[in-house]
């Protein structure tokens, strides 16, 4: 046991070291893939250590699911899409062989407790949350495991698992309850907690996990936890050896990752919260059951999500669910906005905070936009003899793979990505605004951002794969539209008739009609003001065109000078139609701020003025809790016990009251030039 | 082409070690990135040797692209794709950081005779067949390079690097032109030609490359060969310091693969054909401009295209344009075809041949439709536990991963990957049919057999990607279409007109409205043919929607059980057409081969017949050219000269005697029934 009540932090620190004395680094074999990958394993006290798979590519990687009882909310988002953002990595940028198995926790007592009031059966009540649960996670494009384990699936196997570690001396079963053994655990030479070595005997209490309070007479020792609890009367109950009961919370991820990937395994993953006791309790039990020293290789946690600084709690009335935090912003944003904080950070999450993923994500999206336009209109057969740009550009894209394939080693450090994909997506933007560089250098760029991007689950360009007849039509409607406004702007109505009754567009079989009708509807309109001659409202059916009827499908045209043709460039209507709103958001609170401060200038002229008003002899007057006698200017010669006032504190009153008599003056001068405009005006 | 005047070819095998001394394998440093990856190097007699870029995961790849004079072929094709094949896999595969450049042959002894013939200037003559070429690779889905070099845009660095090569001593002017002096070369230690070390001196005067015969008087040696040639008349020419002229053709290379990517560079390559003299004298050129020792680390080679088992030539018609063949075949069954040939293997095209590509690509096809349904229909809901067909197709993943792993890593070894994915997804096909694998499984699989066909260039899933309202129309379609045949087969008449009329589909924004066409045209047929209650109608009607309307759509409906409802497949209308066509195409060369067979059959018969006709006393006796003599039987028993026949002689005519009586009897045998027939019906 190893207690910590007398040391100071700093003693801890030095002995932290020893503390993790218990890992064992797993070594490189003939047949190992090694990549350089280093993890903040918490076996080592978040020491960044190799990662070195058993097997060659092979890693077997396990996770804790949710317990499925009430809504997704921002913690969950947080925990799962930095589990996805480390699987695509590993997979797709390090090309490991994962085989990923998430659990489901659907025996506990919350849950026991929710479908008692829902008065549902437990298992209709967690199907309700799962699928909930699984919603969510497909609106945030987070993968599926390779393999999802209930629990309630694996009560034989758990019981069997038990029956081992009773076998081997671990655990005794007591009134029809089993618990782990900790004190036989650790005079066995085993370590426990393994990640939290630096635990006294008090918290190692909270290692039960759940209120057993009332337990403690069945216990051996206070530290003791459940593996199988007897069942109280009305709750699920499964048979066992020692009677009819349940899962003890810590035993299902110990069995059902076992169950799928054996002892040792690779990787285990989970939200910080859980370190202790879940997974110390974890480890424990399968190093019990097996009899082994080490079952996990690396455990890696991801970090604690604040909401404005505070927790996430029902009670604080911060607690976000993903349903709502997906009605303001893309998944693509809040993406982004987690993969911006390394994943085993302490991160507070803000409305204001969020407004850094939404501008990176509009970066990127125009930056997709653009250079897609650009190698549209890039010839292959046009000059390609490099220049010292496409040597600039050359070497950034591969001075920023080093940068990134640095930081991705380095335990997933996505942030530093962001970072440089930011700073070379800057300069190609400039190249590209010149036309400087060559159009196949910017597809080698566009291709290596678009799969870094891949890795957080970005995906730009889906949206930008318009079919071909899109791409035909809108041409032609971005040219009539053109030719409108440049006859309207010469008065030239008699052109525009020609202009918009050359061609009626119809319904085509994989022809977007939503443009169809635009189109034809704008050529009415138009037909009909420059009848009328009415050169506003033609401006107004232009705007209209692009504010309104194509920007409900998707299309945002940008206008350019006057003489260049217009440009079209296609996005999700949805994604699109946020956007605007949440520009409106952000222009709706840059006036309120901008208001508020114009309130506060105006107060604070008012006050100013009201000041002013005062004239110096009478200042200081009203002041009797701090003078009692003043001189002819009003000025205090005494205080108010009656004692003349000292050198410095005259000096203070007299420049007082010389400032007052300035700005009372002043104010009699504003006076005197308004009453002489005034009669001026009479 | 290699000689071995007096050498055996074991003696050559023999010292074939000794011939590549020279080769230096790049050394492992501290940052090198190393993968496993071992490639056949021309360098050391295509021996397999570990790959080592440079500097960490840089590789610099230069690739000799196309003389720009004809349209580009069939041979085009399997160097391009093979070298994007190798390009994808060195980039998305082991992640390594390519720069990779192309040049373009613009300036050669073809292209001024074809600009001449074509009455064009030559640099307008070029352009046109470059840009052949790239629609071609375009077609192919063949990538970029990153950069394109062209030697019209490079000759002033030209006559700079020659000068440079003379200054170094390995090159001098004579009447206007710079040769290559290999003796001076080879004096100072260097060697040549370094991939074909067994060259003799006859052989070595080919390294001219062009028909230079008459200039032979030019050089100090019959082995060396040109760098710069002195312009005749009418010729495009250049300036430089040794009058007007023009680059010789191996000296392109070694320039702009220079300019580029410097020096030492880590992996070119090109075609077989151009090994000698081309590629021999680049690296001369440039190890002579450098004075190094290796200017290329790694040389690799694309294998020999033959057609039909001759070497591809216009002046045998057996040229094939990528035109012509991109007519025939997908691009995806072209790649196929190639990469199921080992890259730097001798490849033999045949039409026949092709087939096992079309089928692969159909199978690949059908493999993400029926994974995508299952997908489509499994509730992550439903139950999840793992049986043991997901450990066997777990483990069938995992071993095919190693497997493809060991392949990719011994010289891009696709044929084997192609095996290890066919094995895999047979494995799959047949759980998937009895719906006994868990779906996030299956989607482990999909994404990892898209990800290794990627690498092939070829893509099952954008076809895949139904927008979610043809999801819709599509269910609807196929429900109507279920009703109608299932009430047409009752009778039930009034039934149909219930069904057709109930649902009228409109054209709506963002609606296929193909399907809307076909759907409404449909039931306004349905519920006339219903009216005439002419059941054969209504399942003709059937078939057309499912056999012509839709199909020209590219949806695919299938027909199920009776009961069972139908399912639909969306694909590339084109794709759908050409499968089509070459499935008519494999049948009627199936009937076509099955009639001659039959026509033989009956030719054979009739002969039969005939034989059989003879009486076997009459069969030795006009065989007066053997025999001169024959028994009562009409048995032969002197030859022509008169002599009696041998014992031997005398038993072959006994049992050909034998064998004729025996099929005469059964002649007449046959008579007699035939006779008897006729009488009985008489």
């Amino acid at each position: 046991m190893i207690k910590f009540a007398t040391r100071t932090i700093n003693q801890f620190m030095q002995q932290q070291k020893d503390l993790f004395a218990h890992y064992k680094q797993p070594s490189i074999k003939e047949d190992s893939y090694v990549t350089g990958l280093k993890l903040a394993n918490s076996l080592k006290g978040s020491e960044l250590v190799p990662f070195i798979p058993i097997n060659g590519r092979q890693v077997n990687f396990y996770y804790c699911g949710p317990t499925v009882y009430s809504n997704s909310h921002l913690g969950h988002a947080r925990t799962y899409l930095g589990i996805d953002v480390i699987r695509r990595t590993l997979r797709d940028y390090f090309n490991y062989d994962l085989l990923s198995v998430m659990n489901i926790t659907d025996i506990d007592d919350k849950i026991i407790n929710g479908a008692k009031q829902a008065k549902q059966e437990f298992l209709e009540f967690t199907k309700v949350w799962e699928k909930d649960f699984f919603s969510a996670m497909e609106a945030l494009n987070i993968e599926l495991p390779d393999v999802i384990t209930r629990v309630s699936d694996y009560v034989p196997e758990i019981v069997t698992f038990i029956e081992k570690i009773i076998a081997n001396g671990y655990a005794y079963d007591s009134n029809g309850s089993v618990y782990f053994d900790v004190q036989k655990y650790l005079a066995d030479g085993h370590t426990y907690p393994k990640m939290r070595p630096e635990m006294n005997a008090d918290l190692l209490q909270e290692g039960e996990g759940e209120s057993q309070a009332n337990k403690q007479s069945e216990k051996r020792s206070p530290n003791d936890f459940a593996l199988w609890k007897a069942s109280k009367p009305e709750e699920p109950k499964w048979p066992s050896p020692w009677g009819e009961g349940r899962p003890g919370w810590h035993i299902e991820c110990s069995v059902m990752a076992s169950a799928i990937l054996g002892n040792p395994i690779d990787l285990h993953a989970g939200g910080i919260d859980l370190i202790f006791p879940h997974h110390d309790n974890s480890l424990a039990q399968a190093e019990a059951c097996f009899n082994c020293d080490q079952w996990i290789n690396y455990f890696i946690h991801l970090g604690h999500l604040n909401i404005a600084d505070r927790k996430m709690s029902k009670s604080l009335k911060n607690f976000l669910t993903i349903d709502e935090v997906l009605k303001r912003y893309t998944a693509r944003q809040i993406r982004l906005n987690f993969a911006i904080h390394q994943y085993d950070a302490v991160m507070n999450y803000s409305e204001e905070q969020v407004e850094q993923a939404i501008s990176k994500d509009k970066a990127y999206q125009e930056f997709f936009q653009n250079t897609k336009i650009y190698l549209r209109e890039s010839q292959v057969t046009g000059p390609q003899k490099w220049t010292q740009n496409d040597f600039l550009i050359s070497n950034s894209l591969r001075s920023t793979k080093q940068v990134i394939h640095a930081a991705l080693l380095k335990n997933f450090d996505f942030p530093t990505v962001i970072d440089a994909i930011d700073k070379l997506i800057n300069q190609v933007n400039v190249q590209i605004a010149n036309k400087t560089v060559r159009a196949p250098l910017i597809q080698s760029v566009v291709q290596y951002v678009h799969f870094i991007l891949g890795l957080i689950g970005l995906n730009y360009q889906t949206q930008n794969n318009s079919s071909s007849d899109i791409k035909f039509i809108m041409a032609e409607v971005c040219s009539i539209r053109d030719q409108v406004k440049l006859a309207a702007r010469k008065g030239e109505f008699e052109a525009i008739s020609n202009i918009v009754t050359q061609k009626q567009f119809q319904y085509e079989k994989n022809l977007s009609n939503g443009i169809v009708d635009c189109i034809n509807q704008f050529q009415q309109q138009v037909l009909a003001a420059s009848q009328e001659k009415n050169k506003q409202q033609l401006f107004q059916l232009c705007d209209k065109l692009r504010d309104e009827q194509l920007f409900e499908l998707g299309i945002k045209i940008e206008d350019k000078d006057k003489e260049q043709a217009s440009i079209w460039k296609q996005y999700d209507p949805k994604e699109l139609k946020l956007e605007r709103e949440q520009q409106q958001k952000l222009i709706q609170q840059k006036e309120q701020i901008k208001k508020k401060e114009e309130e506060k200038k105006k107060q604070e002229e008012l006050e100013k003025l009201e000041k002013a008003k005062i004239h110096p002899k009478d200042m200081f007057l009203s002041q009797l809790d701090k003078y009692s006698e003043f001189d002819e200017k009003g000025i205090p010669v005494k205080d108010k016990e009656g004692n003349e006032l000292s050198k410095k504190q005259k000096k203070v009153v007299q420049e007082l009251w010389e400032k007052q008599n300035k700005i009372h003056n002043q104010y009699l001068e504003s006076l005197k030039k308004q009453q002489q405009q005034q009669q001026q005006q009479q």
